[in-house]
């Protein structure tokens, strides 16, 4: 489990946290690559209003999530009772019913089948003893299409999102894909009705928490709701135990028997996308790793084929960092259905487990690369000019604040992390010539002390200094005694 | 003024505008650009939480913004009317005010000087018919210290932002400079009190709308409310009418005669700032010039030096587009006070201004420069092996949804801006080569239609084709008929 021995964000309104610049340079980071990548694979940026009105809200069955609902302060209040009025606006709980209604309303204007990907925050009126966020980053890819979208699309997403995750410094981790019309059919095939593939979705679900005997166990589940014998049940347990590559899944599930029309068709779509990613794993290192999982059952409810979990190495207890799966009908006008295919990532979860861990640095809290000295305010002019020079090619400067002794303004450096201390000559050259940059300038790396002879309109830090630099760290528990560039 | 004919962003709920993906292209270009120019000058990224306490926001005078409340759903109603509970929760305003909160309470954590930008959406609870946005999104950048900063943190604001505003592809844009002590100066050396300065802060700031003379006029307001003659008044309005450079601002005040300490120090710290932008004009080909505008009052009343206010060629209709200045102190914590020299763009006004008006676009809806066509779904891997190519070569690309006809795979591109179309070998080489990219492969510049055999692992589109690009449209009352590379 994760270390909770570390700096954990501010977060003085309980539920609502805060990142120091640092943190943020992670988080910042963090998008920045997943946009990236999403942006590669040809997905445009959206942002939806923060707000939807609440019968929105509640007709998508957010009755599982506490709402804020939105009241003018000033606003004419109506008597008695705090009921929402008609029209009430409440602040968004994901980004899934926004886009599902953006999709809708701008339909005419979008071309399908649609990509997009969408960062922002949402809200949950949780209570705040739980020690869950009101406040989140959500970072959702979907792909929709008008009528019909390809079995395809979702191979493509699961490509994306693995490639998305593979380019973050992360624990290993595993998307794990399961197929509701594998799962459904499975049960069809064994004379399941649509009630009992609700009793066994629901049972399996809890087969971590209830265990597979006794009078609350998954098999008295299985015989209460869907009337399933011990064969039946055994065949149902057998179903949820295979995980694994596509040779796994498919010499497992049919090694069972069990045949139907639907069991093929979710079978040969969990194939698909575990063909198309079975090299994730090599490729990545190990870092991420795509598999089956049959026992995933959660969200099988509302998903209508493929459904992802995906669990992060040493943070398995915060669940899933990111989810998702496919949908028949994400949104319709009543004339057309748009089905969809997507995954979330919870950013926030994720990156807050990371952060209290100290399993995840930026190299310093700012963006500077160099500061330049100050030698007396007569000459910070001369000082700006080395900055401008510096900033021309890229290199993120700051200048010293006042022109204190050196060693203050390299103590100055020092405790934002800017490895680089500038010094403009302190000869008068620039008094004589201000705004200049001539005279003998100097560069001191303040981590090793070198310092040397520079010139401002060629010197550049090594690419490693250049930006901030965001890298998964040494677990402090597995840190060894040759870590000698960690600073 | 802006032209209003062309489409303006979807608002369907009443003031939270939404953007479709290629105005959301523009708006992710600029922040990005914004963040870049931001960083390479040392600001580090800082985001607050979207609420803060109800009674933070009352205490900072917010009194003029009608701000959102948070109501949980489910939570027990305190009885009849609706007056907010102590502790309630509301959406910030602005992003000063929990810029603030969030110095004083990170203080032991942050560096200062602390320089910070900060994008995020801010809220504000409007009357939907005065048409004005409710939800927006705000740019700032703020330098804070502790204790003390020092004024050459000014001409560093007045430099970043020009330089931010430089990178953005606006029509020309003046950055006008005032100073709160030059004014309060030359009123004390003019003899007013207290009460006589803000009167005069409070007439000159009507100038625009009731003119000089007349009964309601400034002179008016100066005789009743600063007990101002004829001889002052002048002098009021002489001040009032100076604009331009160092040289201009130091000649016109120091014609006036009027003299005070406060005069002078308010008077070196403009003249610092413009001769330390005064190039700027220049460098960016009259994109941004920064000057003064000695008639700025707005503002002044609650800044304490240096005050921002910035206009668009064109749009003057808007108002300012991005204003700010100095706050002796911008937080205090009873024990330390920190003041702040900080400037805030309004990126949701200024967008959505040039927007309706045609005055920048994005050069395509998607990110993606090639489109990978499809020979039949049986070859879709060699499709797919292609576009993995390419993005491994940095190549923003997506493949056909479909086998369809060739014909409908480049009218899928081209509805989307997609500028080139990838056609795989049809000889059926693929299928005995599942995955691989041997074969002719070519590729199609649909807008030209010139086409050419290429190859996967070396082919690259033109650098301008690459990235979605984009740029300061010609208006369309400016279009000239060469304009032929505007598709």
């Amino acid at each position: 489990m994760a270390r909770r021995d570390r700096p954990v964000m501010p977060t003085t309104v309980s539920g609502f946290p805060e990142m120091l610049p640092a943190q943020r340079a992670v988080e910042a980071s963090m998008i920045d690559a997943l946009r990236a990548t999403f942006e590669l694979h040809g997905f445009a940026g959206v942002e939806t209003r923060a707000v939807e009105p609440l019968e929105v809200l509640l007709a998508k069955g957010s009755i599982d999530h506490e709402v804020y609902v939105l009241q003018r302060l000033q606003a004419e209040v109506g008597g008695a009772g705090a009921a929402p009025e008609k029209g009430a606006l409440a602040l968004h709980y994901d980004l899934t019913v926004p886009f599902a209604r953006y999709v809708v309303e701008n339909a005419g204007a979008l071309a399908f089948p649609f990509r997009r990907y969408q960062v922002q925050k949402v809200w949950r009126g949780e209570r705040p003893q739980e020690g869950r966020y009101r406040e989140f980053t959500q970072v959702d890819i979907d792909v929709v299409g008008s009528g019909t979208l390809a079995a395809h699309h979702d191979v493509e997403m699961t490509r994306v999102m693995a490639a998305a995750l593979a380019r973050l410094p992360l624990p290993p981790v595993t998307v794990a894909v399961n197929n509701r019309r594998l799962v459904e059919g499975f049960h069809r095939g064994l004379g399941a009705d649509d009630a009992g593939v609700a009793a066994v979705l629901h049972a399996v679900d809890k087969l971590d928490k209830v265990g597979e005997d006794g009078p609350g166990g998954v098999r008295a589940l299985l015989a209460a709701g869907a009337g399933y014998d011990e064969t039946r049940s055994d065949a149902t347990l057998a179903l949820a135990s295979i995980t694994g590559d596509a040779a796994a899944v498919e010499a497992g599930v049919r090694a069972l028997g069990v045949e139907h029309p639907l069991l093929d068709q979710g079978l040969a779509e969990l194939l698909a996308v575990l063909r198309a990613t079975h090299d994730v794993a090599a490729q990545t290192g190990g870092r991420v790793t795509v598999a089956a999982d049959a026992s995933i059952a959660r969200g099988l409810d509302y998903y209508t084929g493929t459904v992802y979990e995906t669990r992060m190495a040493g943070f398995e207890g915060i669940g899933s960092i990111c989810s998702g799966g496919r949908y028949d009908s994400l949104a319709s006008d009543g004339r057309t259905t748009y089905p969809g295919v997507g995954i979330s990532l919870g950013l926030t979860r994720m990156l807050s487990a990371l952060l209290a861990a100290g399993a995840v640095t930026a190299s310093r809290a700012v963006p500077s690369a160099v500061l330049v000295a100050v030698q007396g305010e007569a000459t910070r002019d001369a000082s700006d000019a080395v900055a401008a020079a510096l900033r021309g090619r890229g290199i993120p400067t700051e200048v010293s604040p006042d022109a204190a002794r050196l060693g203050k303004q390299i103590r100055y450096a020092d405790r934002r992390g800017i490895p680089f201390v500038w010094f403009p000559p302190a000869d008068g050259t620039e008094a004589a010539d201000p705004g200049g940059v001539q005279g003998v300038h100097e560069v001191k790396d303040i981590r090793s002390g070198d310092q040397a002879v520079a010139d401002p309109a060629t010197w550049a830090p090594p690419a490693r200094d250049l930006h901030q630099r965001v890298s998964a760290a040494q677990r402090s528990d597995q840190r060894t005694d040759e870590s000698g560039d960690q600073q």
